[in-house]
């Protein structure tokens, strides 16, 4: 693991979530700083505590559930208010039981801010500043205190800019954090301000760059030029209007491109699969075209170009896609091969045997399934039951002759969906209806109805996840993407289902999840 | 119009028709042209002519239908193949063929790429640049060099590369394009080889970037900054791979933030709307989180910052967005206050009056709202009704008694939705029952069924898009917001729907939606 003398700070549960259309939930949240911690940051700032009742619920959840290897957990809040006394402030109280080890402290640094926006006197922001950091330090915690606006401010007027520097600094702040809070500074410019700010201090300094420019990559790399030490990023560059650094993007460079080891050993090969599963929990689409991560970063037209690539792939990448965990794709081919479906079997546990037609069949069939919308890289369960019934070893279980659900909204205002199944199981047949609160909320109740006699171990499973994508911009005409998660306690695992139809969609994947729950009970036939 | 001394080149049609997906027909070019024209890019890069129909097609119904205000059709081209004779390539024919006044050449200046792709000696190489550029300057044309690889080789083998500057230069080419082939450049590398290669050639240079490290536009203006005299970029950045330099964003940065005029007088105001059509036509949606030109790029969480941003704007901006053709919007977050709200009414033209007890009221019912999952940041529709709820002046049009839809799969396997809606139109009971291919579908059609005969115009409503979040990760009993955008061809509007039942929420958003669409069209009582 990296000592000290370089931070990878992600703020995407903090200011990724300021971009438009986000809302995560608390356990979304928690399952993103699990992500973040796999990828090797050293620090996840996990949001507001006492700004908002889920951000304060997030702190104390975390304290208790997460186990991070590489990351310290870090709390964002505010210095204390004008003419306040720190220890007072109810804020300041928030942020000291978030149980944080870390607080990153948000000041202003724009002599204009403070005295239009805060109302405040410049001496009193400085004061702010200074008494905010010593009382933390004075409890324990660790303190970096972001600038905002710095960069502007010292355009503006630059010793005041300078001395919200050294108020930091001076009370005990290991690093202070110049943002580019509205994102208009180009490289250049960052790179000039960030040496001239080093030069004037001595204090650590770190970045935090906003993509209003599209430049947000760069800026924060050429801070790290002039001497930062210190990089904040979010995942993907969510964050608010265009976004911020995109942490895949701004590391990989570091590694690669300077060869500045900033991840621990291992690390930077999560970086795709750890991009692509953020997406999924924020429910954005994960960008194709996104620096090394995204489906198209490695992917060639092939034509003029194919022998020559196949010969000599180094001639024409510039990069090796595994460093980072993507894959070369020649479009003209198809991604998956017999290859890595028989890597994805081990990973499985799925034994493909000696016979090379089973995989050859799967391939096809993923193939198929594939130009019609379905993407199992989110969904185990589906693949491995999609394997296990090319190889003949999927269990029957039950099979579904059909079923029905009613979604009504009465004339008292009330909505309520009522769903009859018609299954075999075992040679009998059953019919059951059950309500729901929505309709795959009570399919899934009429369908563990209809098997749970036959099958009592399902009441020990529970839909833990649904999600639902839409693939086409084509309104309630296009297909749609269901995603299905079930536990039993002990762990999860997640299926597909495709259609034009989203509940038929959702049948699908919940009857395979079902299904793969109770084989993976020892139901095996 | 600025003179020669810059070149603002674009590469849409040529690099920007690699990106993954994209396939242009020659109607869709000559459209992209115009707007690109419109623009103010001083050349359009129109394809390779010879290398496929469709190019060659292109360049001849440019010829009679393409009347440029400001730009200057450009043809791309191989340099003559090793060993044959200028005159006699069929290549360089269909070049000359194509009536393009400029000419873009692509060659090689990576040693290891003439020898392992070309397989020819790197003399003949540099012959091949010589003479391709002398006879095509011979027969009347304006020449540029693409150097392909050029940082690679430079960085492999400075002396070869250089060699090929001079070979494109002393033979008559006007500009040699530094191509960063691979993307794999960072803008500190690009500033230094650049300013190297000026330095020992005095050639007038140009640079293309690609985005594999996520800095094309910060290269291309490191490139600028140590003397590059020409940009090649594509709209939105579409490209091979991870794509190309985003031409709004270089030409913005140029324009805004290094003061200098590379477009004729009142183009940069209209990158938003170029940005948009050029999307539409190449059938990718609009980015929304682009910089300067994205509906994000000037999107604003409201909540704690909304009264500062009120008095100054400035504050909270990095550039005027009205330059770039763009508007500042405030997002109505969970943080919403009334300052908030009174701008956002300004913003959607619905005047609150003298009055401050409405949007008092509004904001109470917004918060209400929005503990139960709703957010309008997304639903300005949702949000003006809301508004207009709150002022007395929301016209009523029908009221919903009572729906009901059914979704079965039959024993044959085909799945398919019913669904019966019971309305109040103007006094009148309506009853109607249609069919979808989904739920939501089933019900759009019973209700349009139920209310055309009052409402014709409804007949020109379309459902553009529909999407679906889950809330809290608690499966298919958590809360569902549903988000449904409709459009009459002119303009779109989008309203949410939140609920515990996804069809509930669904019919919410509808209904919404509907009612929104037909106010507008007149119908205000």
């Amino acid at each position: 693991m990296p000592d000290d003398s370089f931070h990878v700070f992600d703020t995407t549960l903090r200011d990724g979530a300021q971009r438009e259309g986000v809302a995560l939930t608390v356990a979304d949240k928690l399952a993103i700083a699990r992500l973040l911690d796999a990828f090797g940051v050293g620090f996840v700032e996990g949001g507001w505590p006492g700004a908002n009742p889920k951000d304060t619920e997030f702190f104390r959840r975390a304290s208790q559930e997460l186990d991070l290897e590489h990351a310290r957990l870090t709390a964002f809040g505010a210095t204390r208010r004008p003419g306040a006394h720190t220890a007072d402030d109810p804020q300041v109280a928030a942020l000291r039981d978030s149980g944080a080890p870390v607080v990153t402290l948000v000041a202003k640094s724009d002599v204009r801010h403070v005295e239009r926006a805060l109302r405040t006197t410049p001496e009193e922001n400085l004061a702010m500043i200074a008494d905010t950091v010593a009382h933390l330090r004075a409890e324990g915690r660790r303190v970096f205190v972001d600038l905002e606006h710095f960069f502007d401010g010292y355009l503006y007027d630059p010793s005041y800019a300078l001395e919200a520097v050294r108020a930091a600094a001076g009370a005990g702040a290991d690093v202070a954090v110049l943002c580019d809070t509205n994102g208009g500074m180009l490289p250049a410019g960052v790179g000039r301000v960030v040496a001239e700010a080093l030069e004037a201090t001595g204090a650590r300094l770190g970045m935090h760059a906003q993509d209003d420019t599209g430049c947000a990559v760069a800026n924060t790399l050429a801070a790290v030029d002039a001497g930062a030490t210190h990089v904040q990023c979010t995942a993907n560059g969510y964050g608010e209007r265009v976004g911020n650094a995109d942490l895949f993007s701004v590391v990989a460079a570091l590694e690669l491109k300077h060869g500045r080891k900033v991840l621990p050993e291992g690390c930077l090969a999560e970086a795709s699969r750890v991009s692509t599963a953020v997406a999924e929990l924020v429910n954005i689409a994960p960008a194709t075209h996104q620096p090394y991560v995204g489906v198209s970063a490695f992917a060639h037209k092939a034509g003029l170009h194919a022998s020559a690539i196949k010969v000599d792939p180094d001639l024409y990448q510039h990069t090796d896609p595994a460093l980072v965990g993507n894959d070369m794709r020649m479009l003209v081919s198809d991604m998956a091969g017999r290859a890595s479906i028989e890597l994805k079997a081990e990973e499985l546990g799925v034994d493909l045997g000696g016979d090379r037609a089973p995989a050859a069949r799967a391939v096809e069939r993923i193939k198929e399934l594939e130009t019609r919308g379905y993407s199992f890289e989110a969904a185990d369960a589906s693949l491995e039951l999609l394997l296990r019934e090319e190889l003949g070893e999927a269990p029957e279980l039950f099979t579904a002759e059909s079923w029905r659900v009613i979604t009504e909204r009465r004339a008292d205002g009330v909505a309520v969906s009522e769903a009859t199944v018609k299954l075999h199981v075992k040679g009998e047949r059953m019919i059951a209806t059950a309500e729901g609160n929505g309709p795959v909320n009570a399919l899934d109740r009429a369908l563990r109805q209809a098997v749970e006699g036959v099958y009592p171990e399902l009441g020990a499973l529970r839909l833990v996840d649904y999600k639902v994508r839409i693939l086409e911009g084509g309104g309630t005409g296009a297909v749609t993407r269901i995603l299905v998660t079930f536990g039993d306690g002990h762990s999860e695992w997640t299926t597909v289902g495709v259609g034009e139809n989203v509940i038929d969609a959702s049948w699908t994947a919940l009857e395979q999840a079902v299904r793969y729950g109770l084989m993976h009970q020892g139901h095996n036939e």
